[in-house]
């Protein structure tokens, strides 16, 4: 049972989203853009990213919902989704992908854990000064919004076909999009204060 | 030295936000909705919990900065910041705040460490579901800071004077305000697509 009293029927983050759709608002819109929108490292990486934090932070929630996603933007590669959380440096994926989950795994952990050494692999690797700072702050999002997730005790349904369905959608459709559907708008007079 | 070419003179997570304004836009949204618009809970408080995250976390520029910020809200008392970061619970605060202080520290080690216990309590020294929600935000939204402005190896001067006068800034004027003076305004291409 949620530690607050949440809206039913919304499983993981999407019930204090809708709780509070004023902090729902920039949460929405930081994923949308680090995970959605145009960017040289494909959003099957980067959501990939998202799930390996996610699973390495324990939060069954996003990391079965962004593995959905990840595995929607890959064709519907769900048995890569499951190596890369297992084994990610024996998975069928680029050197530069690799060497970002290394930084995100580091980070993961605090962010004091990057040396120069690990981005400078990345960087050999091909990785752009873009793609380390939105590796970096992904894996940073991602021991946010775990916890956000976790520490409110959210309603985590298991039944992974859920997660399939949901996972197309924001793969095509986009996290503000999708959203839209279940979060009310936020009243004016707490915005910008 | 930063990880990556930052912009040079701005120091912690100003670095990485004037170099990518389009993560900067919903992170600074969220800390304004979080830290700074209208609450039940005084912005003095909010801000010694981000503060004691971050010092949890290891954060030199975060619990600085937010210490200045939180002391600027508490009117200057700077002894009272130190004091809830070595031992809040024989530090001058409210049994609430000293029930939110324990959700955040277990929020800042792991979401699932919050038990139903440490929320009941909260919510017997007077706190509302709104207010639990938001502690567990601020907490977890720290845990991203706090990585993001370390993940890089942002430039973070040791003296306390700059942190003083930028702390009774942003106390003053908030977040988003402050942020149009070293941010440059998004591209329009990269958003919401």
């Amino acid at each position: 049972m949620p530690h607050i009293r949440l809206p039913e029927g919304l499983q993981g983050i999407r019930g204090p989203m809708a709780f509070r759709p004023e902090t729902a608002k920039p949460l929405n819109e930081l994923a949308e853009t680090l995970l959605h929108a145009p960017n040289s490292l494909p959003a099957g990486d980067r959501e990939l990213i998202a799930t390996y934090v996610s699973y390495r932070n324990d939060c069954y929630f996003c990391q079965t919902i962004h593995g959905a996603i990840a595995a929607a933007h890959l064709d519907g590669d769900e048995d890569l989704v499951k190596r890369v959380k297992a084994d990610f440096q024996h998975a069928d994926i680029s050197a530069k992908l690799k060497a970002l989950l290394v930084i995100a795994s580091k980070v993961q952990r605090g962010g004091k854990h990057v040396t120069a050494a690990d981005v400078e692999e990345a960087r050999q690797a091909g990785a752009t000064d873009i793609e380390i700072h939105d590796t970096v702050l992904i894996a940073a999002a991602f021991c946010m919004y775990n916890r956000y997730v976790d520490g409110l005790a959210t309603w985590q349904p298991r039944e992974e076909s859920l997660y399939r369905e949901r996972g197309k959608q924001v793969a095509r459709e986009g996290y503000v999009q999708v959203s839209r559907q279940y979060i009310p708008e936020p009243e004016l007079q707490t915005q910008g204060a």
